[in-house]
């Protein structure tokens, strides 16, 4: 093929050229993922959480009887957090039910019922998707133990995909807590990109990711072959 | 900024861009969504298929009686297709089962069970990803209906995730069928980008995309803001 070009046009796609390489992107048009480097991070652990539930105290006593307390079942990844040996029975608005919801340990300051959408639209619930423990104008459920019933006014949540991370690891990855991230699995037939994904960084997290059940099984995580943090505007114009 | 170009160098980039402007991608670093225009298309609908089923015309006899037919319930975007008033029940290897299963119609050649990987894995079932009509080698099940069971040998899958178009549109998008592309679906705190979206171009097809309820769910389709078409290697370096 013949290309024939004038000198106005050589010009303007050497200036579009330049400006693609000098410039380093920018980020109006959020969510887009540019072609950046992914790394695997030797120590990157992804783990789904399938639905479960917080309690408090008071709540654990009202459901499990008088002076009860939860019992270890098995350590989570996270140092001091376990699944316990207890689960209860949530209930949605409309009587449909999850039979057997594992309670995560330690207790808390407040209930909080999270669920995969899957599960929140089976229960009839509209669960927002929402960070651990903000709770304020959620939905409530009602909860069922051996012993007891409680009815939250608040609580049942769609967890909001996250990173937990050690401070030393958000400064290697240049990322501050709060920032959103992205993490990338290749699955055989059903790879994706998770946008959206909340960096939590504090003092003692160890690295890994939280996904949901809905999440990990539309890339079926179990089979999957490599998985990658990808950092979209790490390059953007707008950080300089 | 200053910057000096050589004569060599105003040739390379020229040559770039035309190369860039000129070509029509390939496919060959599967699953890397480098920084190309994502456009959205007006026509592009988005559709979640829930778990269900397609049956022979023996099988529709069996299940629901001697001389019995599928009666169309509600028409699918696609046109000649339909959600039947059939429903059935699918029983997995540990006596688990999905009580009402939808039956698609019209009926086909072999019968088919579609599950997302979340109803598989409460089925108890191994459902592998394949292009609907691939099923050699895929699990059985058993399907119950008023009249009768029918014990498949081979038939449950998880679909593929697809998209539907006719060959006009292939060409305006740069593709062809079994290419795979990608769908980025922008939803408040669940923004993902699935790849792996294989192209099935034909003569009549609408421009429709299919997904499961897992991956559905994982971002919210409901409440999605924005839905787009991506072509991860349309102006890769590597194609040149």
């Amino acid at each position: 093929m013949a290309v024939t070009l004038s000198r106005a046009d050589v010009e303007k796609i050497v200036r579009r050229v330049l400006s693609n390489e000098l410039s380093t992107g920018t980020d109006d048009s959020r969510g887009r993922l540019p072609d950046v480097p992914r790394s695997n991070y030797a120590e990157l652990v992804v783990s789904i959480s399938a639905r479960h539930c917080h309690l408090t105290d008071e709540h654990v006593e009202i459901l499990f009887g008088p002076g009860a307390t939860l019992t270890p079942h098995k350590p989570l990844y996270q140092d001091g957090f376990y699944a316990a040996e207890e689960t209860v029975m949530i209930v949605g608005p409309r009587r449909r039910m999850l039979p057997n919801v594992r309670v995560l340990g330690p207790t808390r300051d407040h209930s909080q019922v999270e669920l995969a959408l899957t599960d929140a639209i089976s229960l009839g619930i509209d669960a927002p998707v929402r960070l651990s423990g903000k709770i304020q104008g959620t939905p409530g459920c009602v909860i069922v133990g051996p012993r007891g019933v409680v009815e939250l006014d608040e609580g049942v949540i769609r967890a909001a995909r996250h990173v937990h991370m050690d401070h030393r690891q958000a400064q290697q990855f240049q990322v501050q807590n709060g920032d959103l991230i992205g993490l990338r699995i290749e699955s055989p037939g059903c790879s994706l990109v998770l946008e959206d994904l909340i960096v939590r960084a504090d003092a003692t997290s160890k690295l890994e990711v939280h996904i949901d059940t809905d999440e990990g099984n539309a890339c079926n995580l179990e089979r999957a072959t490599r998985v990658e943090l990808v950092f979209p505007h790490r390059d953007c114009e707008c950080k300089k």
